[in-house]
């Protein structure tokens, strides 16, 4: 398919907002040639996640619309443009939101996984160029996240996309593209420290879960999952919760801080909040230990909102801190943590509670609203 | 004296706070002889300090009185109580209101230099058996911090206090009990990655002077000192600031934020606030590197005042951490640092700018509202 159809524009479906609010249509897509140091991909898979939904219900400021939403995504290489070397038609690879190009201030620090490269044009909806590679009819759609996995063709920057073993189904590989490896770098980037220490974890969505497995995998001594909806119990245990707190179900007058400093003699080594509430962000810096505790920050709160404490909290040695894509360099870290899944070194096919075509996308965005959803895998094959 | 005096009371003169917000007054105490791990120190000097005027203003909610205060002292032990084994009578030593007991779980932790030794008995102004060793009259004074230096003769608990070499002159060596000492840790625990590294300190007192000192000691290629007094910038560059901004000094419409973000193309390594104002706080962490800066709180806000920011910030990769007597953990560390300070390793002298007696000693908190103090240090023998 490749010789057919690179340098030309290709013509598929992808799931359009028109708008802040409006749900997604199916639309007939133009998807342009990559040109210099960009990348086609085939999107076979993708998953929803609720950033997604975030710019989609018009509650982020910065979204920009029409748009093609999605960034969880799998998908074959289907050409490349000038200059390309990481990847080759034919090639499996999972699009990047947060890109490496190894060349940056950022990217050559060694301290962080941001990487400034294409940030100005990717938070402006364009290509590094700042144009766009898709239209529909005559009218531009802008991309979302540097990655746009809701068609089926996108157009990514080289450096941002990152290729996987051929040996990994892509219908589950796509989840590491956000959710489970931004737990598992969040968490596994604590160690040594996190070792036979205690955490908590609030929120136990797709996020929170990945947060609790790794926790269990770097050998925490005791996992406490917090979440106020009780049938996240069975999930967190399943996933290596020690404990499980229902913040909703404590005795009158007690917080959830109160709670989980009693339960642990004076508070967390370590705590992570995987809800973007930032009252549970509150919570959880309080929540973790004086002298040590350090409160990482994953969720993304709504627009405008802002954290608080007394700054006493921090005077007595607790940390707070957060973390995009869990720290995670993807072009550098990714292939290994789609190894790991194939060597059941981590999970991931446990995370997938629903499956969607492409046609079906909005019930799949309907579905994280159930309370019963992890994560909902849209095949984009079926529309 | 010892001999004459131990296992007896002792009548002397003290700076009594009677109520929050009344100035000090000299009173004749009488301070009972040290209970078991306990330790009467012969107080020669003290330094005044900012939370000492915090207490005495009634700010603090916490406060408790009458009360002796002062934590900056500096002194010889009279005598000491049974069981006491870290000190003698005659040991030059400087009390410790981070006490250091190497038995809790914090001590062992080795993971922060807070004691939970005596905090809660502490925090009430009393000894660790719940009961005070002052009097004036019939009436019962409190201790403050486990320290009470503005008196001639107090009680300390033995995890409390820590000797130091004779050969250190009292009424500088004092200042290591709290100001120095504090910026000392609160820098230099931060290496080696502080090492080579961008530094703003904001407020130019004598944690901020003591800040910016360390930061040059350790190396950091860039130390920007921020303050609303022009006459600091003098000070700033004494001890070792390479640059100097002041805020209220700004084109219009500029923040201190964008300033400090241009000056350093994107921001600085690690940040401090020894200002105890929480807008200058989150000031101090916005300042900071996206991947990878860190601010440290030093400073003491208002009661109820709050530090806020978007959690964007910490998700972008910045830390929010703050410190306590600069992590140092007084027993094991201070010594060497006096030995440093005698070496020429550290400055001392060069923060005292202002000379009392006990019996100025209101004079001496009215020089620290003169913008021209940075350390008063007290004579206890002339009243």
């Amino acid at each position: 398919m490749s010789s057919d159809t690179a340098g030309k524009p290709i013509n598929c479906k992808a799931a359009v907002c028109w708008g802040a609010g409006e749900p997604l249509k199916i639309e007939e897509v133009t998807v342009a040639p990559p040109k210099a140091h960009e990348v086609r991909i085939h999107i076979l898979h993708t998953g929803i996640c609720h950033t997604d939904e975030y710019t989609r219900s018009g509650k982020d400021p910065e979204g920009i619309f029409p748009v093609i939403l999605g960034h969880e995504g799998g998908g074959i290489v289907e050409s490349i443009g000038e200059g390309v070397t990481n990847v080759a038609p034919g090639d499996h690879v999972i699009p990047l939101y947060t890109a490496e190009c190894r060349q940056c201030k950022f990217c050559k620090s060694g301290k962080t996984n941001l990487c400034g490269s294409v940030r100005a044009t990717q938070g402006k909806g364009q290509m590094p160029d700042g144009t766009v590679r898709f239209k529909v009819g005559d009218k531009e759609i802008f991309h979302f996240m540097g990655t746009s996995t809701f068609s089926q063709y996108t157009v990514v920057a080289d450096v941002s996309v990152v290729k996987i073993t051929d040996a990994a189904p892509l219908d589950k590989a796509c989840l590491l593209g956000c959710g489970i490896t931004t737990a598992w770098g969040a968490v596994s980037k604590l160690q040594p420290g996190i070792r036979g220490s205690t955490v908590a974890v609030f929120g136990c969505g797709c996020i929170g879960l990945g947060c609790i497995e790794t926790a269990r995998l770097v050998g925490a001594s005791r996992i406490i999952a917090v979440d106020t909806n009780p049938n996240k119990e069975s999930w967190a245990k399943k996933f290596g919760a020690t404990d499980f707190v229902n913040p909703t179900q404590l005795k009158e007058g007690r917080t959830i801080v109160q709670e989980l400093i009693d339960l642990t003699d004076g508070g967390l080594d370590y705590t992570f909040d995987a809800t973007g509430n930032v009252n549970v962000m509150r919570s959880a810096l309080e929540a973790s230990h004086k002298g040590w505790g350090v409160c990482t920050i994953i969720g993304v709160a709504p627009a405008g909102a802002e954290i608080s404490t007394r700054p006493f909290q921090l005077v007595t040695g607790r940390t707070w801190r957060g973390s995009a894509f869990g720290g995670v360099k993807g072009r550098t870290e990714l292939p290994q943590l789609v190894d790991d899944y194939l060597n059941a070194k981590i999970k991931v096919d446990e995370y997938v509670t629903h499956h969607r075509t492409l046609k079906e996308i909005n019930e799949g965005f309907g579905d994280m609203h159930t309370g019963e959803c992890i994560r909902c895998v849209v095949d984009m094959s079926v529309v």
